[in-house]
């Protein structure tokens, strides 16, 4: 059968809440999630599991211990899986998402923001 | 250290060969390779590894054996392993696919269009 097609716009539309990534596809084993953010997430790493940030509309910040990257509209970056990491966006920005399957979103640092079921859409 | 970041278009300006993707990082034992594609690549499948397209410029169709699928600007598709596919593009389409480390882009299904040795960006 012809896999579906996603439109990222149109999976976006259907939620406003931050912070709180829904499952949109699967990939190897890995769950394609997006998600609107804005303010400050809590600082976290993924013991087992690398993530892939894609910005698709506005600016999101990651705040590292040696230092912040700032990923624009048509950027990505991947964070190394063990890597302590604080996401933060001063505007709403709208992202892709990959972790490994059932990945919490705070890793292994749970914190008032951690969202232990995800919504698939 | 804080990972850096890719920026698609700039990656995207530095060739302009067709069906010849190059790498620009890696999640999970996986690469993320942008490609620029025209015109019809070859019947295929991926044994072992999931195959993600997502589109950033123009329109890519990709036939199916039970039909075709257009996939364009801000959508994706994952055609699962062992899923027999054949892109095409009428007009040049730029493309971020993830495949697993060292995956043919013809999978199981060498053809003229084989690319065995990518270039990392």
């Amino acid at each position: 059968m012809a896999p579906a097609v996603v439109n990222i716009a149109d999976k976006l539309s259907v939620f406003a809440d931050h912070w709180n990534p829904r499952i949109v596809g699967g990939y190897n084993g890995n769950e394609l999630r997006l998600a609107k953010v804005q303010g400050d997430f809590t600082w976290h790493a993924h013991a087992d599991t690398d993530e892939l940030f894609l910005v698709v509309k506005g600016e999101l910040g990651i705040e590292f211990r040696d230092g912040v990257r700032t990923i624009r509209v048509g950027e990505m970056i991947v964070v190394p899986k063990g890597t302590e990491h604080r996401p933060f966006a001063a505007e709403e920005a709208h992202i892709l998402l990959i972790d490994r399957e059932g990945e919490p979103n705070t890793g292994v640092n749970p914190s008032a923001m951690t969202r232990t079921t995800l919504e698939v859409l």
